[in-house]
């Protein structure tokens, strides 16, 4: 099988693109062939598959209509402007975000007129496709009332996708994914960033800083969690999903105060110290618009999982991130 | 107030614009110029009001850019392709219902980017951004998940105009049209056609043809109704919205059974008789994945009415359309 990520130099996508590698296949069938695509010519390991990486850009229709003549019969679709960006960017936003997503359907559809051809597409959506005000649980019937333009492009690829897979022209399942926790890498200036920045920073000996109330509620995957959801989904039986193609991926709602606790039980009361709190009503006000908690019992009732615990979620930091010592 | 209906030659339109010239003005201000667009140019009566008619294609960028020049201050955008010529063709529909849109969204953008520019935008949505399986009465959080290219193509013009709403682009309202009936005209091959004709022509002495079972509900609104919501959302204080800019508007939820007892109760039963039961069980099928009830409360605390019965929604027909006699 030939297998394409495009956004495969960011986060998620490194880490599927290992487990894809590490798996050598998905769903019994063994991968053949694997593209990688970015923005920026994604880094790879040494591998005995075939991997072939490029540069592009999505915003040109060209490029989908390229990486679709090799009829992949397995995409992952994970490349997207970030909130912020789509938010301070109007017009890259809906060109990324947006148009993006229609050039690779419409290169899908170009393609399937040739010759039969009807790829599984794994598209990676948000819970920014929700906005406030929420039930205390949000679940899979709650509509779609994005407050960012990011949410509003990924709502709206989640409905192209339905419909593109409705018509029989690509075969596609979106996942919402959770907030990811905890993000590998340097602080960065996401307003979602302090979530894993109060266990990241400590874990190795360095200060945090929180900027919300401790009892902030929030909806988290770790990285692990996440690439599990994209693997689950490209060998999932479509046949369950009907035309709602678009699932709210299972995550752990958690309070900042209960992240704390589990970062104190895994790496004792020395890191938890390391937390300084300094409110920041700006980003306090962004969170408070965000899901707080979700009721995925369609994504749960199709064999997705969501991490065990908190806890979990940390040693599993460690494990993957820190050769599994604590700073 | 200059004021622009696009998609005006439709049934909408026409009733839209008499309504428009008949007040002379909308929320207090006087209408003091009238431009009506549609792919074919709108025919007008006489008229105290300025009116400039104009044949124009949505789907070219070049014509939204043309009417929004003059800086209209209030738009309804009333254009369309139909459902079903929207599932017919694929590219047409996403032409017309979803790059057109879009073009008059990025059209104001580029106009406001020159000098202070904000028009009120009504935007016609439908049902049909509602898909089966449903509550029994669907509420103003339900999800919308279209079975249709159209109602996909619909419900994305409602993420695109609360979008350029929060931006502050434009003051958009979006209402979700029921289906309207009496539909005035001759019967066409829509597959919701005959919830207008087994009223429509036996109120002048001709056979129609019911292919559903009776017990059939459905949610309807007549064209004044219509006509109505159009008109309150033009000069609805919007801070009342929020983000959620898109609504479902009151109707009527009735049965093919009540819909002909309130056809007997007006017209008799020899206007009942002509109705001839055809049962098509392909009409059957594709009615059966459209909504039946909603509860329009959001709608409904803004101000907006919904017919008061059946009785008086034929009524109505009769007064309007055949001159307040019954053939």
């Amino acid at each position: 099988m030939h297998a394409l990520v495009i956004g495969a130099a960011g986060m998620i996508g490194r880490k599927l693109t290992a487990e894809l590698l590490g798996l050598g296949g998905i769903g019994g069938r063994g991968i053949d062939r694997l593209t990688l695509v970015d923005i920026v010519e994604p880094e790879v390991s040494q591998s005995e598959i075939p991997i072939m990486t490029r540069a592009t850009d999505l915003s040109d229709p060209a490029t989908a209509a390229r990486l679709v003549a090799a009829r992949p019969e397995l995409i992952f679709h994970l490349a997207a402007v970030v909130s912020g960006e789509a938010e301070a960017d109007f017009d890259k936003g809906y060109r990324i975000n947006l148009d993006g997503t229609r050039y690779l359907l419409e290169a899908i559809r170009a393609e399937s007129a040739k010759a039969p051809y009807r790829p599984r597409l794994v598209f990676t959506s948000s819970i920014a496709v929700f906005g406030a005000p929420f039930p205390e649980r949000i679940g899979d019937e709650f509509l779609t009332a994005p407050l960012t333009s990011y949410g509003t492009q990924k709502a709206i690829g989640e409905l192209l996708l339905n419909d593109y897979s409705r018509r029989g022209i690509v075969d596609g399942v979106g996942i919402r994914l959770p907030t990811v926790v905890i993000r590998p890498g340097k602080p960065n200036k996401a307003a979602s960033g302090f979530f894993s920045s109060i266990l990241r920073e400590p874990l190795v000996g360095l200060e945090a800083v929180l900027p919300v109330p401790r009892e902030t509620r929030h909806w988290f995957c770790s990285p692990k969690a996440a690439v599990g959801f994209l693997t689950h989904a490209a060998t999932l039986d479509t046949a369950q999903l009907g035309a709602r193609r678009c699932l709210s991926a299972p995550g752990l709602s958690a309070t900042v105060a209960e992240e704390i606790a589990a970062l104190e039980r895994v790496a004792g009361p020395k890191a938890v110290a390391l937390i300084r709190e300094a409110p920041d009503e700006t980003v306090a006000r962004i969170v408070a618009g965000w899901p707080q908690d979700f009721d995925a019992r369609r994504a749960l009732g199709l064999g997705f999982r969501a991490d065990a615990s908190f806890d979990a979620i940390i040693r599993s930091h460690i494990e993957t991130e820190l050769g599994g010592r604590l700073g």
